[in-house]
């Protein structure tokens, strides 16, 4: 029986290898960091070592693993296994990855954007489970979404479906890295968030942030929640504000898309509990009274095993395989 | 062989009643003021005296009829034939439409929400044939929406999908029909454009349009589109805002449904090409490249016969009653 699948999360820093139970399980898992091996051909062979290992040290047969499933940060032909390109990581143009990692994996390959494979791992095993109608966003350097639709891995005409980051919410606010103005992920992406805490921080000196910031620490959205914990002034209006923006645009997919529920991970969802609160009662604002009734805003149930899971369920999913044994 | 359907188009003013073969053509069509028998029992024995005309009319016997299906303006429960509310029309509250509808016209009925109803139309007839994934939206006294997804009709968690209208586009904005400030609809609906043109005017004395309210024509959306053709400068100010917002909303949807093709209809969206030109426009310049790319909004293939064909579809679709001969 085949009763595993190896999930890669291929990350712009680390990419982590994982031995998965259809269970959702995660056995066994190692990483390395992508810039030791960014070109494909490397890529491809670094990956198919760790295989090997987990397959070894999971003390499990070749035969038992159904196939491998890999979630890449950017623009995915998940039909034809083909990478479009990798944010951050150059040298993954056009590239037919999904031949290039059979060959070097020796298993069956389910190759997904990223976002979309987590979706697709919170819809099994994750905070969606049964839902079936999900909305999975991550909030980090990017803002990126997946969607399931009627308990299917949903893609769209251009399979791009899910880019809730570039859905613009201020026509003139500030440009994105995608080259429009005013995108959501120009607001709440990392970028976004740390430039709006620097303007802010210019206005209001007296906080426990700017006094971090002048002992040394460096700024980043972690250091902006703990600040907040602390009722830092600036810490504060940066996640009100981001959450306000996100509220809004969850509220006004509640209006047209009426998923039954929202996901959200990601190191920025990692704020805390105050700022999805927030963005819970914005959404609530901007909805329809039926679909603002039945809102369902969460935290992703896999956390950072998420890009692992996901990958793997993309696996069990293609060959049928459920979760219950 | 059941090729024949009954299609209802309930409408705040006329309700439309034709008989449509399964290949989409409307062989007879009749209509009533909905408000010589506005309320249920009433409304039920009206159209039944028309479908009993039309079946006699069309020469054909009610054996070759599927059903009967009904559009309805307004919140609906298509799995249990349950109408929550009319717009616009009282005595319509939490009514188990179905069962009235079957006992009065002795014919399965399918009662759907009237834009839902006219997406799948337009998918199966219409300006969405063979697409997967479509954005139905009407524009007129409201602004709304329906959805098919993986060639089907959408609904969403609370039944309620498609609500294109409620989407916020300025958090500040008008006041709108339900409650909210700044929704599309505030915006682009027929009051909204009629107050925009109103407040337009107070500094645009000169124009056409002007000119023609002096006379006493009366203003509507029909009105302001012949303005526009005349080149009013505030009828034309009207429309391109009008088509900004929209065009903004569809951009940001490319994005995150990624659908095959957007079909507006509605009186509204008579107004002529160079409002959904503008739209087009705009939406390009809102979407990212490759969802952008494919960027389909085209005009209702319909018109004003899509409420009854679209009635009609829900029950060819639900009998798997297929187009071709």
């Amino acid at each position: 029986m085949k009763e595993y699948a190896i999930g890669v999360d291929f990350g712009g820093t680390n990419t982590k290898v994982g031995l998965v139970h259809k269970s959702g399980r995660v056995l066994m898992e190692t990483a390395f960091p992508t810039a030791e091996s960014p070109k494909p051909p490397a890529f491809a062979q670094r990956v198919a070592r760790e295989i090997s290992k987990l397959v070894v040290d999971g003390a499990i047969e070749v035969g038992q693993v159904a196939g491998a499933g890999i979630g890449v940060p950017g623009l995915v032909d998940n039909v034809h296994g083909v990478i479009h390109s990798v944010t951050n990581v150059p040298g993954w143009n056009k590239l037919d990855a999904g031949s290039l990692f059979e060959k070097h994996w020796k298993l069956p390959v389910c190759v997904e954007n990223d976002v979309n494979a987590m979706a697709l791992g919170e819809y099994r095993d994750g905070a969606a489970r049964g839902f079936a109608n999900v909305v999975c966003v991550t909030l980090g350097t990017g803002v990126g979404g997946g969607l399931i639709i009627e308990h299917k891995l949903y893609h769209g005409a251009t399979l791009t479906a899910g880019e809730i980051g570039h859905i613009v919410v201020e026509s003139h606010g500030p440009l994105c890295g995608c080259g429009m103005r005013g995108c959501l992920e120009a607001f709440i992406g990392t970028k976004g968030l740390l430039s709006r805490a620097k303007a802010l921080l210019k206005k209001n000196r007296g906080g426990v942030l700017h006094r971090w910031l002048d002992e040394g620490l460096v700024l980043t959205p972690h250091l902006l929640a703990r600040a907040a914990h602390r009722r830092d002034k600036a810490a504060l209006q940066v996640w009100d504000e981001a959450a306000r923006y996100l509220g809004r645009v969850f509220g006004g997919l509640a209006n047209f898309l009426n998923p039954d529920i929202f996901v959200v991970g990601g190191g920025i969802s990692a704020a805390g509990g105050f700022f999805l609160n927030k963005v819970r009662s914005v959404a609530k604002q901007y909805a329809m009274s039926v679909p603002g009734k039945k809102l369902k805003i969460v935290r992703s149930g896999l956390g950072n095993r998420a890009g692992i899971m996901g990958a793997a369920s993309l696996v069990f999913d293609r060959h049928g395989i459920a979760s219950e044994a």
